[in-house]
C-alpha cells in the first residue's frame, strides 16, 4: 500500500502549518509519507506549480493527498483548494471566528507569524542564542549573574540542546554547567555555583540510559561504565535535594517537553518568538 | 480599553496551539494581551484549574478570552468548553477529517507531536546541535567534510542563531565561517573553504544595519566603521558570485524565513522534528 503524499503550503515559510501537521499526523502512524514542504507560495505561477505537484502525487499514488496549508491571502488558499486534495487550511476558518469575536479585519500581511515584527524582541533573541553559547558546557561562569536559568548536571544529558532551545525560542539567556565526578564526591555545589542555586535547575537521567550514551561516546571507558554513571547520578540527584532545586528527568523526554517544564516551573514568561 | 486575554491550553508542551495562536493573532496587532501557556492539562484537576483561570480573566477584562487548544483527548477539550471563553480547539475538526479520509482511528496518545517518537531522529537532532556549536563561528574547520552546510558572511551578520536553528529543527550538520577583513583583501575564499564550495551557502545584509550592529558592540570602532561594513559586504558578495555560491540576506529577514530559503535552496529534506 502507497502511504498518502502530505503537502506543507504556505505564502509564508510553512512552518505553521508544518508542525501542526506534524501533530495531528502523529495520531495516524505510518499512515502518510514524510511531507513535502512548498514555502513561499506568494504568486500565481508559484500556486500553479503547487498545484501541479499536488496532483502529479494524487496520480501517482492513486489516493487523495492531503494538504496543510496557511495562507494570509484568501486567494491562494482558494486556488489550492483547486487541487485533487483534501486541503486543510489552518488560518481560514480560524482567523473568521476571531475576525467575528475581536470585531476586526485581520491585516492580511503576509509573514507575520515567523517575520521580524519586533525588533526589540528579534535583538533579544539573537543575544540569548550568543549568551547561551558563550556559556555551554561550564564557560564563563563570571557572567552566571545575568543567566535566567543556569541548567546543572553530568555530562551527556541533554543540557546543551534544551539550553539553546530556551534560548532560540524562549530568548532565555540560559547557561549551563557539567557536574564532573570529581566534583560530585563533594557534598557541596562548586563554588562557582554556589552563590547562584536560585537560579540552577537540575536535570536527571536514568543511569542505563546514561551509560548507553556515553558507551557510543567511549566505548569501555571509566565514564560510561555504569557503576559510574550511577554514582554521579545518585550525587547529582542528592545534591539537588539538599539544596532544594528543581530536576526534570530527560529520559525519554524531549527537548520541547523539559523546556516547557521548565518554563512552567521558574514563571518566566515564553515570548513565543517562533 | 483592555486587551483580550489569551490561554494557550493542552495536555502536551502547548507548543503547536501557541506557535498557531501566536499566527493567527499576529493578523490583528494589539487586540491581544501576551498568551498565558497552561501546559500538561492532563487531569480532571488540571483542567478545572485551567477553566478557573479563564473564567477569572473574562470576569476581570470584562470581555471573552480566546484560548487555543491541543487535546488529544476529547474530554478535556470538553471541559474546556464549558469556560467563558472562545475556545478554538486546533486538533477537533481536523482530526475528524483526516480519520474519515484516512479511514483510521487516531491513536489517542499525548504527546506525540513533541515527544520522543523516533530515538534515531532524537539523537540525530542532538548530534546536530552538538556539530553546530563544536563548528561555530569558524572553529573546528578541520570536520567540515561532516558538514551539510556551511554558513559563511561578515561578523555580525546572524550566521550563528541561523546556524543552530537549522539543526535544531532540521537536524542540519550547519557549522559557520566568519569572513574577516583581512581575508576580504583576497579575491578567493580562504583555503579552508577552498575544497568546500559546494557546501558553502554565504549570507550578507545591508551595510547600513550591519554598521548599527556593530556600532551598538563597538561603539566608534574602525569595525563599525560604515566604509569597512560597505567594503566587507561587497567584498563578500563578490567572491559568492564570483564562485557560484547562492546567498541570502538577513536584513529584515527572521532566522525562520532565512533558514526555510536554505533547506529550500539546498534540497535537503526537512526533518520536522520540532
Amino acid at each position: 500500500m502507497t502511504n498518502r503524499s502530505v503537502f506543507i503550503v504556505s505564502d509564508g515559510t510553512g512552518i505553521t502549518a508544518g508542525i501542526l501537521g506534524h501533530s495531528l499526523l502523529s495520531q495516524f502512524p505510518d499512515a502518510t509519507s514524510e511531507p513535502i514542504t512548498l514555502p513561499f507560495i506568494d504568486s500565481d505561477d508559484k500556486a500553479k506549480d503547487a498545484i501541479r505537484q499536488i496532483n502529479d502525487a494524487a496520480e501517482k499514488d492513486g489516493a487523495t493527498p492531503i494538504v496543510f496549508s496557511t495562507f494570509v491571502e484568501n486567494e491562494f488558499t482558494d486556488q489550492i483548494r483547486e487541487s485533487h486534495a483534501l486541503v486543510l487550511d489552518l488560518f481560514g476558518s480560524f482567523l473568521d471566528l476571531l475576525s467575528t469575536e475581536l470585531a476586526m479585519e485581520p491585516s492580511h500581511k503576509v509573514g507575520y507569524g515567523h517575520g521580524v515584527v519586533d525588533a526589540d524582541l528579534y535583538t533579544s533573541r539573537i543575544r540569548a542564542v550568543h549568551y547561551s553559547m558563550d556559556c555551554d558546557d561550564g564557560l564563563n561562569t563570571n557572567d552566571y549573574r545575568r543567566a535566567d536559568v543556569i541548567l546543572v548536571g553530568v555530562s551527556r544529558i541533554g543540557k546543551t540542546p534544551v539550553s539553546m532551545y530556551l534560548a532560540m525560542h524562549s530568548g532565555l539567556f540560559c547557561a549551563n554547567y557539567p557536574l564532573t565526578g570529581d566534583e560530585l564526591q563533594n557534598e557541596h555545589f562548586p563554588v562557582v555555583l554556589q552563590s547562584h542555586t536560585s537560579q540552577i535547575i537540575g536535570l536527571t537521567i536514568d543511569p542505563v540510559r546514561l551509560h548507553d550514551i556515553r558507551q557510543e561516546r567511549r566505548p569501555g571507558s571509566f565514564y560510561a561504565d555504569l557503576k559510574q554513571c550511577r554514582f554521579e547520578v545518585e550525587s547529582a540527584e542528592g545534591l539537588f535535594r539538599r539544596f532544594g532545586i528543581p530536576f526534570f528527568s530527560t529520559t525519554g523526554v524531549s527537548i520541547e517537553e523539559i523546556a516547557t517544564a521548565i518554563l512552567q516551573r521558574t514563571g518566566i514568561r515564553r515570548n513565543l518568538l517562533a
